[in-house]
């Protein structure tokens, strides 16, 4: 189907074939409406950081609202044949999916909230079957939002209070890549983007500049600025390196005082290639010098975080970023791990019982219960944050456990404030809460970041916030553990 | 807007915003119809390949099908305000766009074939205004589909025959990446994917095997088997790493032996942890020591082109791979610095006057005229191939020169055959093309890659296919470049 007819249908099947063949198990096997807990996490921050900032929520719960299998989708899946010919999802099964309905609930950490490994992100509970269909679709929007919110909280960190603005669709994993990306980098806190389309579906500000081929389809370089001056008299930014820079600056420059005679402002120029932190320190020089000290320069050219430090530690006069490539497909680092792990069974309709999944290496054996994750305060500083099921109760003085390293304790006496970060967003499958604006969401996650101190935000080797398991949720994990290995290593079974 | 909201609107908005202000330009300064051609095409093989695996195109053929403004998006461009608070798209402009009808002509390389540095996948000519509109969807589709597509050849490649799946939505860039992902993965050479809405939109075949969660949702590993075995006794594939993993296979085995005493029969097991090597070598040994020559060892976890050859290399008796992350979001090179570049610009009604946009780096300039690729072959086996412009006549013995190497040459004898890459797909605006079926398009791409000698397709170090600028078009760049450098760097501009 075509690219423009993509999306114009149900999202029911944007998942994989297990989960719907595990769903046909769970029907078959009356476990359809056992109720289940899984958790959505991540097991390391992204790019090496010491945080992560968590972004695709608005969109995991468009996904969640509008869950249901359309009578095509259906219909597709009546038609898919098994290895035999034989049809592979059965008719009751079918009419199972025709029926169903979302009723789980979900609580999840705001979009715009600092958040850390092994924390869940979200928190599903209810009928295993939709658990399981929903595990992939939501992967998809928290893992790549999370990433790219993240990654574009690090280039704004970089450029220290300058205008970062969005430009990467062209190079963006497809259509959507573009459009996710720039919702998650408006969150991470840049300030426009380029894509029109983005702008329009979000209400995110629009910038632009011009291309070369612009001043290509002119006769003159002077000629194409003075062009544009003419078009946009005070919302020109002028590509000046499509020949040679400085130049080119020169002739921007030219152009600028007739454009002010008139009664216009140059509001940038724009360098896209070479040394941009030679090339705009003399740049700066010229536009000073001729007076048009208010003239910005935009630098663009496969910039991210690394090279915004490094060009402001030559001394770079570059005072709003264009980012494109490496922010819209977080290149050093394209995926977020992000898992979703089963955590806890009811067996009959009264008791939980845990759940988790063993690895050899501890660091991936996931974490039993009912989370809930607790960011503990003192003066307004976020010192820890404690991972807790929340059928046990919990009181001060809390003591936590790190999650790979069980002899490493951290207490919270009762001097300290917290709040707990998941909150409730769907009850029995009814929407209980109201996303925050664009606009407010960013507000949340600069404030958020501003409260880090600047030893987790650094880009090398970045100081370690303390995330652990409170006490006797790590006693009942290292219990699970030992019981699992046990069995799993036995032969009775 | 909301993701499920996301596409049901038009995609003329999916572009930059300086296309829009620079359609204004050209709009305002009477240039809007002046016939340009532009060029789409990349300067480096990604992931330091041999070769490129070019896709996307009959995505970008809907998108150019279906372009035109609707009132929605031109009222959207209406409430834009420039710095001073006045409209930034003037009225005419904006009944311009709502007129707006896509009237070029476009050449494509069909997809599936084999193509290489600076050659153009795409060419463009028409009015620039449309042209310019078009560059970024053009980009963003056809960078990511060809880069994917690039990606799964080579992972294909690496597995020498075996079956690879793509299971990567989960950590795909967002809902698009993955469905734009799996239809590329597909032309690369992957035989099926576990994204159930690309099973539907484009028929790809589906395949999945079943989750931790589904053994950790029963009391025992055992009993998970069987219950999966029971509602497919024919289509199985255990997952036995949830506990331990070759006690895991043995469990698999008594229960397909169960199983195979009821006329079922297990596909296979699939290995998703550990040393993949080392236990799908003694999985092997179990399941034939037990009569289970047939049931395939499916691998997964990370997975990628590297890691299958050293896996070979070590003997695994892997022969089903699954491949997710690294491939869906082409991990080690996730975006394809695909260009758009102006070339020729139509004067007066007779004239093409040559563009290029100038660099330091020779590499970076871009090739000027109306380019054609044809490529040469000695005993069906391609030797080169040679960029030329149409409108000069080139006959045998023809000769090309290395794009950033003037000094290498090569001349093709009248004893080689030729065929021009680029073939029309749409004229005036109306389509002429008929994009082969997917499958048609994986054929395609199996035969040219089979056609590269191995050396073009190693990992490390591939010998570097040859292309050339026809000898004529080189000295005419050349000629442009001396100009416009000694242009950019006068002041009497």
């Amino acid at each position: 189907m075509s690219l423009t007819q993509r999306f114009r249908t149900s999202l029911a099947l944007l998942t994989d074939m297990y989960q719907l063949t595990m769903a046909q198990g769970y029907w078959k096997k009356g476990m359809a409406d056992q109720e289940a807990v899984f958790h959505l996490y991540f097991r390391k921050n992204p790019f090496k950081g010491g945080y992560t900032l968590c972004a695709g929520l608005e969109d995991a719960i468009d996904l969640l609202q509008n869950f249901g299998f359309t009578e095509e989708d259906v219909a597709y899946l009546g038609s898919l044949k098994g290895s035999q010919g034989q049809v592979l999802f059965e008719e009751g099964f079918l009419q199972h999916l025709r029926e169903l309905q979302f009723t789980c609930d979900v609580e999840a950490i705001p979009e715009g909230t600092a958040v850390f490994p092994n924390e869940p992100l979200l928190r599903i509970k209810g009928p295993i079957l939709q658990c399981q269909l929903l595990e992939t679709p939501l992967l998809t929007i928290l893992n790549f939002q999370t990433l790219v919110a993240t990654k574009a909280a690090r280039v704004v960190d970089a450029a220290q209070g300058d205008t970062v603005i969005e430009f990467g669709m062209r190079r963006a994993q497809g259509p959507d890549g573009a459009i996710s990306a720039a919702r998650a980098a408006f969150i991470g806190g840049v300030k426009a983007t380029s894509n029109m389309l983005a702008g329009k579906l979000f209400a995110i500000p629009v910038k632009g500049t011009h291309a070369h081929s612009w001043v290509m389809s002119f006769e003159r370089e002077s000629e194409a600025f003075s062009a544009y001056g003419d078009v946009f008299p005070h919302d020109s930014v002028f590509l000046v390196d499509t020949y040679n820079t400085l130049e080119g600056v020169k002739k921007a420059i030219a152009v600028a005082s007739k454009m002010r005679a008139q009664g216009g402002e140059l509001r940038g120029i724009r360098l896209d290639s070479g040394d941009l932190a030679y090339l705009s320190i003399e740049a700066r020089k010229l536009l000073d010098a001729a007076g048009f000290e208010k003239v910005a320069i935009l630098g663009s050219n496969d910039l991210d975080e690394h090279l915004i430090q490094s060009l402001k530690q030559q001394g770079a006069k570059i005072d709003t970023w264009g980012i494109g490539t490496k922010l819209v497909t977080a290149y050093d680092q394209p995926a977020l791990g992000g898992v979703y792990k089963l955590a806890a069974l009811k067996k009959d309709d009264q008791d939980w019982e845990y759940k988790l999944k063993l690895s050899e290496q501890l660091v991936k054996i996931s974490t039993p219960g009912i989370l809930q994750v607790r960011r503990f305060y003192r003066n307004n500083s976020p010192i820890g944050d404690m991972i807790f099921s929340e059928p046990q109760q919990v009181q001060a003085p809390a003591t936590m456990v790190h999650p790979n390293d069980p002899t490493q304790r951290k207490t919270f006496q009762d001097d300290c404030t917290f709040e707990d970060l998941l909150v409730p967003v769907f009850q029995k499958g009814k929407l209980t809460y109201t996303s925050p604006s664009l606009l407010e969401i960013q507000e949340r996650a600069a404030r958020q970041v501003a409260l880090l101190h600047e030893t987790y935000r650094r880009f090398l080797n970045p100081h370690i916030y303390k995330v652990g398991l409170e006490a006797q949720l790590h006693e009942k994990k290292m219990a699970l553990i030992v019981k699992f290995r046990e069995e799993g290593a036995s032969h009775k079974d």
